[in-house]
């Protein structure tokens, strides 16, 4: 195993960054940009590097998952590498029966409906997952080591979107058994997601201490809930888990400056809940595509830094009609302190890649 | 067939329901409440009628389509019938080639994807549909003739939803083909939009004429679109739709009043498309659980009369927690000039019949 060393960090190789300066909310001269998925399908050289391997299995090899994050850095000379991963990777460590099914997704052995399901999983010690994260520390380590001033962010699933997982069993439409759950047995509902996100939390800190210089908590799905939903049964257990980040300080090569690592929080369709997924302790939010970029920058009282919002579905239209489309969420971007440019979804398979390329040389222009 | 008589409205049975009144924009003394998918699974009597009979078979079935119909509202004392059927019940009667597949939704023989697939298709004169259309006038007509003083709600799916089943070739995440194709080849996704504008229109119109005394267009998937996009791309085909049925008036039993059917427009997760929903010529917006509906009636400007938006998996919460959200949604629902109460998305399968006769007693208690 590679054992990490000095933190990009405190090695003063990130902190200057464009990406880490927006995400502080210091706009710097030229808008960092990055693709959410940018490590997968739309590359061939991902696709080939995958043959014969399933997906958890890439995720815990450590020369896979390193190589899967740097390629989009290599290839589009985006502004920072994502750690490549998966929001169930730590559930799978933690000894969950779990699989990623091609094409349909994350899905669980056994689907935890009832109270007795919650209390036998619970029972699991979040803490021996600490020792199971080798293969983890060592792909950030390894990848932070080929990054150099590029920053990596670490990526964790949030607890209300695993426990989606959880308690559906598998990828559903409106997640109303999990939705349900919290209503109707909201005991065990709490302890779920105390549990995950004692999980999840460790997960991304691990990837904070091997060398990540940013992070962000996904929680995919937190748009099918209403904005009470969120606040009274979902926040908690995400601001738990960015406590898990939030005290870890390093200091910058000046001897003085502490520094902790900028967290970004995203979900699909989120448009309704943005306040209250800043206010569990996000630096930056992410906005879906729904919403216009200046409104949700606006929802959050204008001094939020931002990070998307490119409508994924553009980036098969003709170039002159993905031009304007980026220079206007460009535009709108500018009502917040800082704008990170990245896409309001997750990089469709079908891309051509060099599509991609030709986004960040516009954005680097602007 | 049945053929219609006169028009309940014209007959002066409807035009003073709670329903009507508040969907015009006069608030009743008792505020209204049906419930989206009020007539399907989550009824007994519906499950056992429907052993033997497939989907599509069941709507295109007077007897069926119209028994169905009146369950839910024999059962609960619900304010308003919604018709029984389904968005691709007029797609089925034109000729394509569609079954709904249990569990999974509309699947269609052939993805509509290319060019010369839109062409094919819209190569069928829509007008062809009014020759189809008996069984659903059939049963509108007999359902209204047992529905009395109580109005039906005609039934439609709006243009973006249709298209969207038809490009992806069954239910899909996000729709990104469809959303590609606008962006990608707009003159064929505006032929597409155009050509299953008049087919949804005529099914639609055929059910007004036929004695329905309001109507709703479900844009089900319209919420996956940016703003910009439904203006753009969706909009002039679902106000083409609405053209269909707002040049029908029906004289009022005064003699002198001319009364045209009042149209909702709903669709899941649209809250930030709802002021352009509203601007394609809809009467009354349809607000789905995760916006408030305070804030919707807001974004609407305050003077628009509202549908909703009780969160389907509080159904399942103990009477108390249920209780209580519904008399929130009531409470905020009091910013609007009217409100009609309903779910925020369809009733889930799984539900307690009697908890929605209990939610009927209590929003006519309120």
């Amino acid at each position: 195993m590679l054992v990490p060393t000095t933190h990009p960090l405190q090695a003063g190789l990130t902190a200057e960054s464009t990406l880490i300066s927006a995400y502080r909310g210091i706009r710097p001269a030229t808008t960092p940009v990055w693709f959410m998925r940018q490590a997968g399908r739309s590359l061939p050289e991902y696709r080939e590097l995958r043959v014969g391997t399933e997906m958890l299995q890439a995720c815990l090899t450590p020369e896979l998952a390193s190589e899967i994050t740097l390629q989009p850095v290599r290839r589009h000379a985006v502004d920072a590498g994502i750690f490549f991963s998966d929001i169930v990777v730590p559930l799978k460590l933690v000894g969950v029966d779990v699989s990623i099914v091609p094409g349909r997704g994350p899905v669980m052995g056994k689907a935890v409906r009832t109270a007795a399901d919650v209390a036998e999983l619970v029972a699991n010690d979040p803490a021996q997952l600490d020792s199971a994260l080798g293969p983890i520390i060592d792909a950030v380590a390894r990848t932070v080591a080929e990054l150099g001033t590029t920053p990596l962010i670490g990526f964790a699933g949030a607890p209300f979107t695993l426990a989606a997982y959880l308690v559906e069993g598998g990828p559903s439409k409106d997640h109303i058994r999990a939705r349900t759950m919290m209503h109707s047995d909201p005991e065990s509902w709490a302890a779920l997601m105390a549990w995950t996100a004692e999980i999840t939390g460790r997960f991304l800190r691990a990837q904070v201490l091997a060398g990540a210089s940013a992070a962000q908590l996904f929680d995919s799905w937190a748009g099918s809930l209403s904005p009470d939903d969120y606040a009274r049964h979902v926040a908690p257990a995400s601001a738990r888990v960015l406590e898990f980040v939030r005290d870890l300080t390093f200091t910058l090569p000046d001897g003085t400056t502490e520094a902790r690592v900028p967290v970004v929080h995203f979900g699909v369709g989120t448009g309704e809940i943005l306040p209250q997924m800043r206010d569990v302790g996000a630096d930056v939010v992410g906005i879906d595509y729904r919403t216009r970029l200046d409104e949700g920058i606006r929802r959050l009282g204008g001094n939020v830094p931002v990070q998307g919002n490119i409508d994924p579905a553009m980036l098969a239209a003709p170039w002159a009609v993905l031009e304007a489309h980026v220079r206007e969420v460009h535009r709108r971007g500018l009502d917040a302190p800082a704008h990170v440019m990245n896409l309001g979804h997750g990089v469709p398979p079908e891309t051509d890649p060099a599509v991609l390329t030709r986004v960040v040389e516009l954005v680097h222009s602007l």
